[in-house]
């Protein structure tokens, strides 16, 4: 799918290396989780552990683990320096 | 799916393991309905049993069953020391 | 897809037991439906009868049939005590 | 799909014996069609004959023939004594 | 799909009969599309010509050819007397 | 699909006819794009050559290129007298 | 799918000539990602490198990578000069 001498990384990859990483996630409705990630599947559905969560950039609370539902993901980026 | 040595927890694997535990729901709309998970399936679809139903942080009452459709959910996340 | 041991409720189970039974179901739009469950459907159409409509906590009366589209529900509850 | 005895009524079954009868069909953004149904498919696009339609509870009159598009409805209920 | 001795009229066969017909298409967005009908296809894609466009019941002019896509459709009339 | 003597224009050949032509394109948002249509595929993703931008009515600059993703579209209208 | 002597850029040929170029993504609730593409996929999801993130055209900081989700996507733009 990528021109020869071109390596592009698939969407998948960046979650599979993400596997116990540290990712922020951004889903509808102006909320953040950012945690570990634990898991996924083909429809990003996501498995976060210590999961921060905060909504309207005001802080929730802390989840010990949440299932993500996919469909509402906007984003997902891996933390730096991780 | 997962880089060799990493064990990666699969979505369905949270469901499956919070079968008759108590787990926290939260669906569009700031609706959240906690209670203990009595069934889903691929799509999400959840039963809560004895689920209290709390709307814009106000609690709403308790439903003896309530099945939730999949579609509308956030994200699932297991009680704590349940 | 349950642990052994664990028998757990599929969500068209719940379907299946309520027929014949009164049943609450909330639609997007603040609108709720109460009736009795007649049939449905896969894709959660519902077939309800003698259904009270009310929607932002207002009565709007009754329809002695309703068939609600699957698309819309936010929840299906059976009636307490039924 | 149903318990021994009980029998259900298929959605598909309320719009196949609401041909040439009277129906009110709601679909999104408080519009209201009522009219004589003329036909159906699988996705619940639907053939309304004579259909008036009401919009925020405001008469806007009446379309000779309608076609529906199914994905906007929110219910569809046979008027009674028909 | 109908019952014996009755005809039902398929939501397609409403768009086949309106082929180089005038009608009137409202999409989301208070928007109404009036014009020629010139072709369609199953996803209800529509391609209308001469069209008046509608905005909020203000016209804003004539497209000589306009490709509506049909996710956003919320109903079709064929014109009266046409 | 047409009834005999009547040749339907199919909303996939008003793309193909529109290669290397003018268009405008009106996708949510009260956006619309105005070039050249260099492409597109069966979702209805376009790639616009020259595109200029409208965001409620104002215009917001050119693209030397962009692929607008089908999903978001309203409408497609080839230019007039191109 | 085209004329004969006509060659249409298909949306995919953007994305695949845009590995490791500078793109601009704009996403749903005013949010414009501008990074270098490292990889996608045929839903449209994108990896972005050193993404800068603006919403309401206030700058927000900078990913060092963004994995987002196709669903959302707008449009996406090869920048110019690259």
């Amino acid at each position: 799918m990528t021109k020869p001498g071109i390596t592009a990384v698939r969407p998948m990859d960046v979650l599979r290396q993400s596997i116990d990483k540290s990712v922020m996630v951004e889903v509808k409705g102006r909320r953040v989780y950012s945690g570990v990630l634990e898991g996924y599947d083909i429809y990003m559905n996501l498995v976060i552990k210590n999961a921060g969560e905060i909504i309207n950039s005001e802080s929730k609370g802390i989840y010990q683990r949440v299932l993500v539902r996919g469909d509402n993901v906007i984003y997902i980026s891996p933390s730096t320096g991780d």
